[in-house]
């Protein structure tokens, strides 16, 4: 059947999607997701259908096209066009193997996660195999043939010097920003440390936003390998990059509904991973009130899975699981946060205690794990390179590289409004919660803002006196810190006993 | 957030779709498919989002609009409208329960078919509720709970005369027009029989693209509640009304993946039947090559189930399972079964003995059924209400009532381009496969050429002698005639031996 273009004037970023008149796709036959191709002079593509069925978007006769396909065949307005039924990609078989119960091997996986990183499956399919995994679960097999496929289907980094070292956290403490802290201590030792991190989804600041006060997260690959060669380390915004690509896209299926399958969770973990070349592995699960991981057991039962997939990957595991019952640190936002971050590695007597020992312990881990450190030395190891300026003059070296300058500590001013919350009565502090901290961090105007945030003035289990302070809310504008001030007092979540 | 609206001139007929802007987007922290409430004036209305990544589309500041939301709101071109965050609707949480393995309840299935309904439900969503109940299944009370919510949830077609008679064919087999002959039967009997019919959507025929050969099928719910007053039954496509409107927006999600899930197919044929207030229900199961329900066993479990759910519902169901091996009647396409049902109304002695038979048998059950035959005499009623013109009778009250007129039988000519497929030697007709037989009569062009389609000179099990006629088709174009003539010799499914 022969077309006339109609340019739609939209850019969707995704798959290809073409408008059909309801007429036009009764003769043809087509129903709403079929596949057409589409060819125009000697350029061809495939791309799904929309039904209209009003004569003002697509008239009978045209064929309603968005940018990404126009560019596809070369068309633009009033091109003619042929378009025909395409076939269903061999994924959308799978899929349906998978919905019905059956596993899925190494070699459907990959065909599956190479439709879906090349916008080849329409949001019914997607979704389709994101909740048949979900409901039928993946045993482990799957789930390792799931996570190769998603490590091989996007960019690969591969660096001749080992070890390769990463840590991940499975989240949902505010302001532990460690990684910030360990990685050049890592570096320091003389481990290469590629490190992705992400930006913040519901949480004040992830670690990607935190280091972007100091310097752009978002470079080619091309710059990555040279600043491998010339620091050791880097530490980017995963997002930025085309890692395990296929991750995002089944993450917009799970957001909406809320699903934490973990499965999924597990290979989109772990293909970032592989997709580095990652040789030791460090994952930190907290546990407690607010975090990802509800109970020590669960913790457990994650922390096996992770080491039984590391084998299958032939990536060496360690696994920790922490406390995660309060914030980390004093800062809660990029810039409160970074300064939190930069006293640290300049070792000043002010820089919070709770977010140097835990750094510290866990470099320790990693140094030993790595090789770098002889048996219940790596901590040691690690504070040595803290004191002595080593790890401070790798981050200086790494910022650089990415094209940014560690500023002076006092130039880390947070945002000019601000409301202290004071003790009511003398007491002990009770309760200090992550997700009433996170979203009060979240409404002052944390991340965008990149000053907005929260100063913790005490820990849990500290005594404090009627009218000390407790915390301090930082926003750009008045009406910011209003609401923030209006969310802490409805939530409720910090308690003196 | 204040947004200056861009018309994006699209209309899709479905969901609300709002397009942001990425930067914005990031500012609400919206992610994709969140929902925004969209206020302009005194107007609102809630849209899902999806995220424009370029300046093009919808630059920063703008918020592309589609007629639907333009409409809504009362909104074009220019207009300032304010946007905020809108929570998700309530179905989304039983969703993701039924997800989780859970069962639903009657409240909880009305919430979600009412936001089916309403286009609430982003594509995502909607989907993840489809797949779940495929994957989990559905247990007795959750089909007929499903039903209920599906038959609630539209428009009802309330008769104070009883009883309403219906009957439905689970499909599969060409040419199975028996419903176009039951109907008068039953009405020339002082049954009320309020019909709906889907059309075609893989097969060469639905009854109502036969049923418009005669007559609309398209009308509106007042002008049928004054046909049943009338005449006492209509023929009309299910899809023109509003009953039970869930099943299609359900099938949108099935169809790409071929699912077929008996819970939702159930629930599916009995929430049309409940909407139209059936109190006897005839549900035949053909069984054979190429038909939905593949052995004796199975269609005997879906008896079953269809039983359980009619007392369930306070419907009366009666099951027929029968041979579905071969075509029924001479013509398949919309004309040439027209006229094999024609030919049968009016008892000529031409009439396809095989259509004459099943229609009088399954008259005859619907009769007994329904207290209008006493047990044993059904058949015999049947025959005669033929036989003395009755049902003739009643058909053309009915056809003109929904504003056609009968033709006399030689104005219904197949389409002039012909091609004669004859006996290559003697023998016994082996095969005439339902499928290749349907993929033939499409390919020639039928439902959408209504003359198109095929004759069938002989039956399974004929004796055949060399030369003689098998099945001649018929085809607008030459084009289509050797288009479908090539299908033939390729799928291979009549067979001499």
């Amino acid at each position: 059947m022969k077309l006339k273009v109609k340019d739609m004037d939209i850019a969707t970023g995704g798959t290809q999607i073409a408008i059909v008149n309801d007429k036009d796709a009764r003769a043809l036959d087509l129903h709403h997701m079929d596949r057409i191709e589409i060819k125009h002079k000697k350029r061809k593509t495939v791309a799904m259908i929309d039904i209209g069925q009003s004569k003002r978007a697509v008239p009978k006769g045209s064929l309603g096209l968005f940018e990404e396909t126009l560019e596809a065949v070369g068309a633009r307005q009033g091109s003619k066009v042929t378009i025909s039924i395409a076939p269903k990609p061999q994924s959308v078989e799978y899929i349906k193997k998978k919905l019905d119960g059956n596993r899925l091997n190494q070699k459907e996986m990959n065909i599956i996660v190479n439709d879906i990183v090349e916008n080849r499956l329409s949001d019914i399919e997607l979704t389709s195999f994101v909740i048949s995994s979900y409901a039928h679960g993946m045993d482990m097999k799957e789930i390792a043939d799931l996570t190769r496929a998603m490590a091989q289907n996007g960019d690969r980094l591969v660096f001749s010097k080992q070890p390769v070292v990463d840590l991940h956290s499975i989240g949902g403490v505010p302001g532990n920003r460690t990684t910030m802290i360990i990685v050049p201590i890592l570096i320091a030792a003389g481990c290469i440390v590629p490190k992705t991190s992400s930006r913040a989804i519901t949480s004040p600041a992830g670690t990607a936003d935190t280091m972007e006060v100091l310097c752009p997260v978002s470079l080619s690959v091309t710059k990555l390998k040279k600043i491998i060669d010339d620091v050791g380390g880097f530490m980017i915004w995963g997002g930025s990059v085309n890692l395990a690509p296929a991750d995002d896209k089944i993450i917009q299926v799970e957001h909406p509904l809320s699903i934490d399958a973990e499965g999924q969770m597990l290979a989109s973990i772990m293909a970032k991973k592989a997709s580095v070349g990652s040789t030791h592995l460090l994952i930190e699960i907290p546990i407690g009130k607010g975090t990802k991981v509800k109970n020590e057991k669960k913790a457990r039962d994650l922390a096996k899975h992770f080491h039984k997939l590391g084998q299958m990957l032939k990536i060496k595991v360690k696994t920790i699981i922490t406390k995660g019952d309060q914030p980390i640190g004093n800062g809660i936002g990029p810039v409160l946060e970074c300064r939190d971050v930069l006293s640290v590695l300049h070792y000043d007597c002010a820089a919070p205690q709770d977010l140097l020992k835990k750094s510290v312990w866990m470099s320790g881990i990693l140094l030993e794990f790595a090789g770098k450190a002889k048996k219940g030395k790596g901590e040691k190891m690690a504070e040595r390179l803290l004191k002595t300026g080593a790890a401070l003059g790798a981050m200086t070296r790494l910022v650089e590289a990415q094209g940014g300058k560690i500023p002076a500590l006092e130039k880390l001013v947070p945002a000019k409004n601000e409301y202290t919350l004071r003790a009511p009565k003398n007491g002990k502090i009770n309760s200090l919660d992550n997700i009433s901290i996170a979203k009060v961090a979240r409404v002052a105007g944390s991340p965008l803002d990149v000053d907005a945030g929260i100063y913790l003035h005490v820990h849990l289990g500290q005594k404090v006196k009627k009218g000390e302070p407790i915390i301090t809310i930082y926003a750009r504008s008045v009406e910011k810190l209003n609401n923030a001030k209006d969310v802490l007092k409805q939530l409720d979540g910090i308690i003196v006993k």
